[in-house]
């Protein structure tokens, strides 16, 4: 993975916002989404980099961001960074695919340790991933229509000198989210729906499919039945990927073992349901849920 | 349809509140909603009272309702009403299940013109048309979790009289709004899923169903099809009936002809794909919504 262009923005961490101490490796990755579907990516995080320690902040009170203005978007996307920031993390991953798209610059701005998207990072792993230069992505309405995806793949094709073609082919599929949160990953329903939403997909002979909403992760199985020969790109856990070398290159990953699955989880509104959609997402009980309040 | 436990609480509007004047025959009938949901309740609305002018709030920035606190979703709903009454509305119909069932309330207590909600209205009408006493309600999770529907039920049983066993039978059907949304109202995944979350209703062989949600309206059909016997209570077609008989009790109904389909939208988020969910909610090309800004 090539974090170059990922680094290259992060220059405030190393500089003067830099209010980091040398203690900086015990410190939590804060991980910042609209809503639970971010969990997915906090699943591969304590995977990937079990020593880390992890505080989540869910902004459910505000969720869905997708049709919000980006000057909302990014309002509320700086609200909950600034949130994490006080709780004295060491990095933030947004890993929601609106607020990567619309306020990853603005948060990095106000921010004194990295910021990571989701968005860059799928869409370098997508390149390295495909052979024929055919590749899917997959989101909601407002991500497919940003086009965030598609600008991103076209810079780093830039960027890096790719001379091969390469074609982007975007669905949205709105449905996905609320089957996923309702837990019905591979009911005969949502493989109608697959079915319907990939069959362009599957015309157009992607060999790449980038999963660019954090819910999607969840429907992994039933996605893979519908595009079976297409490699499948996690956009939350490229973030990952990308955090584990800033957090290599600036040594402050954590350096003790055995400190892992810790993870504070911080919500704007706390509904019923959010414990088990949670749990279900993670992949392990979470314990308990704070209720914050800000913003209102 | 008795109106009078509805028409009781609206006591403000003829006594110390009342700021209509004789010329409010030709004022607007004010309806809110959470979302989108409650152009259903509209559709029903022009085709009933067709002389009535409609002006149309759907608070689209902050919904959904169903995940947020009591006070939260009355300090929203007087926000919205209060826009309503400043448009010299003359009766505001609460479309949105939750509102109706946190703030009615609240709301009535602050308005001079009478609020009719969704809920009384069609607890009444399932009341009506059962014979067997079994009575099923859809709705979102909240809605159900909420027992509203239930209560009043049991309270309009109690002031009423009724002896006769009534058993009710409540189902949370998620799905159901985002496929209504998603425009997929007779698609064989809705049939689908429509039968399973139907399946425990028509076990317990309801013979009257409240479609608690503003939302399932557009899903009638398939809805009727997996419970082919039931009689199907469409709650803001009920709370139009009952707004008809408050405008009849006081004389405030439309006099002139062929001011019909003037339908005033406002939202305070207004997404893309808002216009063309709306117009199909609706039944007839809306003209325009403009969007309005408030309790940011």
């Amino acid at each position: 993975m090539d974090t170059q262009s990922t680094l290259h923005s992060q220059h405030n961490f190393s500089s003067e916002n830099n209010t980091l101490s040398s203690s900086t490796t015990s410190h939590a990755i804060g991980v910042f989404d609209s809503g639970v579907g971010g969990l997915t990516a906090v699943r591969k995080l304590v995977n990937m980099l079990p020593n880390e320690r992890v505080i989540y902040l869910g902004d459910t009170a505000r969720v869905p961001y997708g049709n919000k203005t980006a000057a909302t978007v990014s309002a509320y996307s700086q609200e909950c960074v600034h949130f994490l920031i006080q709780k004295s993390v060491k990095l933030v991953i947004i890993a929601c695919n609106t607020a990567s798209a619309l306020a990853l610059e603005d948060v990095q701005r106000i921010s004194p340790v990295p910021v990571v998207g989701v968005i860059e990072p799928a869409a370098e792993a997508a390149l390295s991933a495909t052979h024929s230069g055919r590749i899917g992505i997959i989101g909601t309405r407002a991500t497919v229509q940003s086009g965030a995806y598609q600008s991103a793949i076209k810079r780093i094709c830039a960027q890096k000198g790719i001379e091969r073609e390469t074609t982007v082919f975007a669905e949205a599929c709105p449905l996905f989210v609320p089957f996923a949160e309702e837990g019905w990953h591979y009911h005969p329903a949502t493989r109608l729906v697959a079915e319907e939403y990939l069959a362009p997909l599957k015309k157009a002979q992607i060999d790449t499919l980038i999963l660019g909403c954090t819910h999607y992760p969840m429907l992994t199985d039933v996605i893979q039945d519908v595009l079976p020969n297409v490699v499948l790109i996690n956009s939350g856990e490229e973030a990952v990927s990308v955090a584990d070398a800033i957090l290599h290159e600036q040594t402050i990953h954590a350096a003790q073992r055995g400190i892992n699955r810790i993870v504070d989880c911080y919500v704007t509104d706390k509904s019923t349901a959010f414990m088990s959609v949670a749990e279900r997402f993670l992949g392990f009980p979470l314990g308990m849920a704070e209720e914050v309040r800000f913003g209102k």
